[in-house]
This record gives structure tokens, C-alpha cells and sequence, in this order.
């Protein structure tokens, strides 16, 4: 990729000039909490914030950069797990916060269609919709940061995929500001458009490494009248995955969420999370959290049961059970911190393949790797679970995990590849697994990705030193 | 794009040693019948048709064809409604049939994935998914023909997209031969992979000009066990409109197929199509034929009707009484080809656009070319309508084709630009709207879209002539 330049102070003073002080800054105390990703894991340098307002302020700033060749850092929420927003290192480079455009621009019920700016936080998107008795059904932990910049850039996931797909599904269109600062106005949302090579599929998952995504069409659905919410056990991640399909035969597309907690999360969570109480009376190797929406579970949980798909199960009775039931899947990662240090990948192999998946590769690392203990947990239904290795309880975790983590990393991402899966489910790519991407998709992938990269920003100004191995 | 060559003899003669006498011929005969269109507006010449076995087979040839700067012309079923499967009228190219490649490799239910090659016609997807107690939901008029390369080549429609959307949101993978004959190999079937740039979705809907798909991962989903089919008269598009919305709320996403028929088309059906008899005791002005799976229409309809939504409804009491409203659906074709010469269109808008644009439109053209007459009629609930220009009955309608359809199409196209719509809703751009292409979407998307071809198919070899506009 090109040689950068940082940014002239020609540049820099035409910019401060169009955005304002409200839109501009080199404060280093104004720009430190963009500097550094949420999990305080990678630190940058930026020579200017700038926030723009509108897409045409977003142009301008593009353009600027595409003539003098520098790097334009595109941020939202801040809440990559992969340091996808966080810039450089060196610097050099100008950071671009969307968050100042965060209008939700119109909401369609008849269209089933919300439009809204890149900036605009998920948890208003998801209120906007509701306020027009419609939903927007994609959801995850870090809606009150998370925004719709960053959820198509990083072609989001969450809970809800199983029966919704992740963002690319909810996405019927985009704006977006191209590397070279022109504009491309696809907002429009059709079901149906078959007019050559689909540009909003690519800036979908693309990181901002293609152009700035300015604003998108999401997709809306009915409002859910109700929720039927149940924890269940199985033997095995078999036996879950039985039970999933067995679920999906008699409800139809009504089973949204299907979370997988194995024994060992469960502990972790009763054990370090105050408040928390073990849902079912005696303790199952492995657990089911199972969400259906206006479709009640009972029936056919009763059905399953019978045929001898799973042990008990509890349903919940109330909106407080059902919460307590999500707090306890939601807490694993918060009491995996508190039970000490452990690498964590976000992967996924094809869904059939993910209950040997889970048994087989977790017992492959820890024999490889004595002492170390596998907690695999997350969304069965999409072959999607975050596989989390502990440090051996008799090791120092810093020491360990900086002399361990590549190798155990490694070792879990051949284990990934040998099923068919990806080392990246959800998170994406961002810098922190660049090195791995290189390392495991075949020379023929990264190959196509790089004369696309090639092509559409050949001076690469477009988050620089992300998703792309270098 | 580049000038291509035509293919030496020598290349013939090694893929002729290669392919052996049933994957390669260059006699007329044999040839013919795969030159010209099925609706025989396009003829085409090909130095060779050649017809692999196996991916490795078409590696080879495109390896060859790359090095010789030689073109290809993929087909599958061979029922482009746009020539996109014909080669040039000039030949010069290879003709490459995926038909001998038609295997159903796998089928998992436990996955909800089947992969079939290329060549694998959709009726025998439809059985493969049936017989594994699955469904295979995308269905359409050459489901008989169409193949499962062409249908993801043409990011395919049909008239289940309400529910399940069009081939993009059911292609799981796909392995394909890019232009340099390398083999892009995505056939495993992840419900979640964040991996930057997917080449997937720009293969899908690329028409064959960035490579040839050879195999594709389609997603299953649970067999349905019923299907309520109803007739209803309705007063006006909006009115239509309004009922699938209602219905929606009522029954989630059950409803699969929601087709608007204006009193006009019906007239026509009824009048050429034999064995047909009116569905409604009184004519209505709209007509819309609704079907849900796995839920009953009756309750919906009863409490739809009380609410002034619509007007005489006749909900099948029988398998046979659905297929003869289906009957009437699919007869409006073949009706409108007895009454006279007629330009199609198959344009799409957003959705809560569609009634005034097909009320409006309709006026708009039959005002500017006196004397003809407008029917628009399809997927309402997709956005999407097949819009009909028929000559005036007093005009040689072979003459009034010459003369006037590239003016009338150019203001149907506009009124649809005008709208936010697109001049291809599902039968993509080929040889037949590559002009209309460039004169109606903004320099910006085609720059992409050249961009994006340049890059992967720098010698222009796939599928020269369609699509990009020279």
C-alpha cells in the first residue's frame, strides 16, 4: 500500500476552518478517550479530531485527504473488540467521529424502512423504530455506545442473528462518502435491485477501509407482542443442537436467540456475580438460554422433553425471570475477567459441525497447552461461540499471555480452519487479527481483497493499517 | 475494456484433448440451440461450446482463456430475459455450458445447507431439500430450466422474496473460477464470517463477469406443512398496500407471496387463457393474490374485511382451487403476448412508493404516447412490478416497436429514477439495458462498478458485452 503523508498544516487550517471548533480539534485532552479502544488494548495518534456534520462536511474532509495522500481514521461508539477504530500508533493521520451525525433522518412503517446517520447510537435506532410500533430487531451488548456507522462496517452481530441474519440482512441501503470524496447516494431502499456489482455490499463489513458510511436504510419488522424465554439442560452440545432444530420444526422462524453456557460459564457467573442464583435445581453439564418471539415455548419444550431431548428446564414465568435469565449468559464475559487471565477468539464454523467443534478443539488445546482451561460459550444457532482459554492457574497471566498468546492463537485458528470455520465470527478484522488473517484465508481470498482495496482506494488514506494484512 | 482474441487453434485443440467429445464441440448444431436467447431476441456466435465436468475442467479453460486473452460466455439454463447468457453477435468466444455439472454434492439438514453445483436445475434443488424434510424456498417461472449458477450469477427473485428475499439472502458459499483461472473456494457455510471484503456478494448478481460460479452452499429452512391461499378485490394499490401490512401484524412473516393483478391483466387472462373463470363474483378494480404458509388467511381476512380493508375475498378451500388462482397469476404473460405487441419493464420502486408510482406512472406514459396502454402488475410487497407498455391497437405493432421503444423505455425509466427505483428489479442488466444503465445511475456507482471489473478481470475476458456499459 502507498506511503501516507501527515496531514499540512495547509490541511489542517482549511479543515478547522469549514467544521468549527465544534468540529475540530488538536487538544490532546479533547482527543485522548478516541485514542485508545474501549478495552484499553491499543493506543493511537492522531494529528486532528475532526466531526464533521453533514455528509458534504465528510466530503470535503475526504477529498482533502485523497489530494495530500493522508490517512482519515473513521470512528462511531469506539467499542471495537479488534481496535478497528483506534488509529496508529505513529499517528500521522486524521480520527473522523461520526457522532455528531446521529439524526435518524425518516421512519417508514408502511416502507418498513428507518433511515439513519452514521453516528445515531443503536439503542435510539431500536426506540425510533418502536416509537412507530415497529422494530429493528439486530441487538448486542454495547447498544447504548454502538452505532450504525459501525455496525455495518463491521457487519454487526449479536443475539438475535438466528432468525434475523447479522447487519448485511438489515442493511436496504447506504450512503456513503467513496476515497476519492465523491458521494454515493444509495440510500434508496429496494427489495429488489439487480442493477451490476452491489457497492453497499462491500462497504458492509469493509471496516472503512473502502469509504465512509454517512447514513443507511435499515430494514424494520412488526413489534413483538411477546416473549417466551426458557433455560433448559442437555447432556451435550449435541443434544443442544437437536433440541434447536426440534424447536425451529414446530415454531417456525419464532426461535430468535439460542445461547449456548456450558457447566463451567455457569459456575463462573454464580460464583462472581452478586445476585445471580442457579436457574435449574440441579446442575446440567451443559445449558440452553432459549428465546421465542410470539410463539410460546411451552408446548413444544413439553414435546421435547417427552422425546428425551433435554433434562429439565425452566421456563420463565415473568419479564424479571426472563432478565435474570439473559444476566446470567450476559455475565460470562464479566466473570471470566474476575476467574483470571484468558485469551478469548470470536470464531465460527459451519453450525452442524460446531457441537463436535466445541468438545474436540477444546480438549485439543488443553492437552496442548497443559493447565490452560477451555470455556467455548455463545450462539449455537449460528455456529458462532467465543472460545475463551484461561491461563494456567499456577501461571503469572501477564507472563503468560505474553509469551503464550500467539501460540495458543495459532493453535485455536488451525483448529478453526480444519472445520471450514472463520477466525473472525462477528468482531471483524480491525489490527488486532491482521497477521492472523494472512496467516489462515487462502492466497486466492486475500489476493481478490487487496485489488479491491487496489481499486477503489489506491492511495489506501482509508483506515490505514486495518483488515488488510500489511 | 480490453480488445479480446479470438481462440487460437491451438487452445481449441488442447481443451478439445482435454474436455474429451461430450465437454467440447464446435458444430453448428450442437451449438445452435444455446445462441440464441429463449425468447429468441438475441443471437450470438462462439468459436466452441464447451462444456466441463468439474471445476478443475473449468480452471483450465479459463487459465488458458486468461493467458490468450481469449472471452467466455457462461450459461447455465440458458432463460436470461436480458441476453445475459448469449454470446456476442460477432462470436470470437468461447460459449461455456455448466450444465454437465449438476450434482446435488450435499444435503444436511442438520446444517440446513445443500450444496449443488452450477449446473444443478432449481426443481431438482426444490426435491433434494424435500427429500432431506427441508425447503429449498426461492421458486419462479423457468424453475424447470433455471440453474443454480445462473440464479446466484443473477441474484435471482421469484415470488417467495417477500419472506426469504432473493438469492443473495440464501446463498451460504460458493466456489467459483475467477478470471485468472484461480479458485476461489467459499463453499463452507458460516452463518456468521467477518473476514473484510466478500467476494461472495459481488459474485452474486455479477452477471458471469467476474468469474465463474461452479458450485453454491444454499441455506434450508424447516418444510412447510400448509399453504392459505386467497383471491381478494381490493380498491386501489394503496388499499392493496395497507392489506399486507395488516396482514403482516396479524400473522408475522407467514405471509410468502403478496401479487398485485390490476382488473386489465385479468380481463386478459380471462378472455386468451382457456380453463380460466373469474375468482371473484364481481369484478373488482384491484386484485391481490395472497398466500401464507403455515397459517390460516381466513382469521386475518374476516377481521381485515370488518375494517373496511377490503372488498369480496375467496379464500381456497382446496389444493386445486390454489393452483387455479396461482393459474391466473402466472397466465398474465402468456395473456398479454395474445393481445398485441407490448414492451416489458421490470422495474422496482421502494415499496411505499409502488401505489402512487403505478397509478401515476401508468397515467404519465399512456398520456405522452397516446394511445397505449399500461399494465403493471407483480410483487407489490417487494417493490417490484412488471410494467407493460401495449402498442395502440391501431398501430403495426412490429413498427411501433422500431420506433418507439427506446423512447418509451427511456421515459418509463425515468419516471422510475424519478421514484428511487431501479430499471432491473430481478432479470439484471446482459446485453439488453446496458445503455439504460449508464444513461440512468450516477457516474459515481459506475465508476465503482468499472473499478471493481477492472480489477478482477483486467483483460475483460468474463462475459464480455454484458452489464458494464462499453
Amino acid at each position: 500500500m502507498s506511503v501516507l503523508n501527515p496531514p499540512p498544516d495547509a490541511l489542517l487550517a482549511r479543515l478547522e476552518a469549514r467544521l468549527g471548533p465544534r468540529g475540530f480539534t488538536r487538544d490532546e485532552d479533547d482527543m485522548a478517550p478516541w485514542l485508545t479502544d474501549w478495552r484499553g488494548r491499543y493506543h493511537g495518534r492522531a494529528a486532528a479530531l475532526v466531526s464533521p456534520a453533514s455528509a458534504a462536511d465528510v466530503r470535503e474532509v475526504v477529498t482533502a485527504c485523497a489530494q495530500a495522500g493522508v490517512g482519515i481514521v473513521p470512528q462511531g461508539g469506539n467499542s471495537s473488540m479488534v481496535g478497528g477504530a483506534t488509529p496508529p500508533a505513529q499517528g500521522g493521520v486524521l480520527l473522523l467521529s461520526l457522532r455528531r451525525m446521529n439524526a435518524i433522518r425518516t421512519v417508514s412503517a408502511e416502507d418498513n424502512v428507518l433511515v439513519a446517520e452514521a453516528g445515531a447510537i443503536l439503542t435510539h435506532v431500536h426506540e425510533a423504530a418502536a416509537a412507530a410500533g415497529r422494530r429493528f430487531p439486530l441487538t448486542l451488548g454495547a447498544k447504548g455506545s454502538a452505532t450504525v456507522g459501525g455496525l455495518v462496517s463491521t457487519n454487526a452481530g449479536g443475539t438475535q442473528v438466528l432468525r434475523f441474519g447479522p447487519m448485511r440482512s438489515l442493511v436496504a441501503g447506504l450512503e456513503a462518502v467513496l476515497p476519492d470524496g465523491s458521494l454515493y447516494e444509495g440510500l434508496s431502499a429496494l427489495r429488489k435491485d439487480n442493477r451490476g456489482y452491489d457497492l453497499k455490499q462491500l462497504l458492509i463489513g469493509a471496516e472503512g477501509t473502502l469509504g465512509i458510511v454517512t447514513a443507511a436504510s435499515l430494514r424494520l419488522f412488526p413489534a413483538a407482542a411477546s416473549r417466551s424465554v426458557a433455560w433448559c439442560g442437555v447432556a451435550t452440545p449435541s443434544a443442544a443442537l437437536a433440541l434447536l432444530r426440534f424447536l425451529e420444526d414446530r415454531t417456525g422462524p419464532a426461535v430468535e436467540s439460542f445461547e449456548l453456557v456450558p457447566r463451567r460459564a455457569l459456575d463462573l457467573v454464580l460464583a462472581y456475580v452478586p445476585g445471580t442464583r442457579p436457574p435449574l435445581a440441579a446442575p446440567a453439564s451443559w445449558n440452553v438460554l432459549v428465546e421465542a418471539v410470539d410463539a410460546a415455548l411451552e408446548p413444544p419444550l413439553v414435546e421435547a422433553a417427552e422425546a428425551g431431548l433435554l433434562g429439565d428446564a425452566a421456563l420463565a414465568v415473568s419479564e424479571a425471570q426472563a432478565e435474570a435469565f439473559w444476566r446470567l449468559r450476559d455475565s460470562i464475559s464479566e466473570a471470566e475477567r474476575h476467574s483470571g487471565p484468558a485469551l478469548k477468539h470470536d470464531i465460527s464454523v459451519p453450525v452442524a459441525a460446531m457441537p463436535a467443534f466445541m468438545e474436540s478443539a477444546a480438549a485439543a488445546v488443553e492437552q496442548r497447552f497443559p493447565g490452560t482451561r477451555v470455556i467455548a460459550f455463545g450462539h449455537l444457532g449460528d455456529g458462532n461461540v467465543h472460545f475463551t482459554v484461561g491461563a494456567p492457574p499456577e501461571a503469572d497471566g501477564a507472563v503468560w499471555l505474553e509469551s503464550e498468546a500467539l501460540a495458543v492463537s495459532a493453535f485455536v485458528y488451525g483448529e478453526v480452519g480444519a472445520a471450514g470455520g472463520s477466525i473472525s465470527a462477528e468482531h471483524g478484522i480491525g489490527q488486532m487479527k491482521r497477521e492472523a488473517l494472512a496467516a489462515t484465508v487462502s492466497p486466492v481470498r486475500l489476493a481478490a481483497q487487496r485489488a479491491i482495496k487496489q481499486a477503489l482506494d489506491p492511495k489506501g488514506i482509508m483506515n490505514p493499517g486495518k483488515l488488510l494484512p500489511g
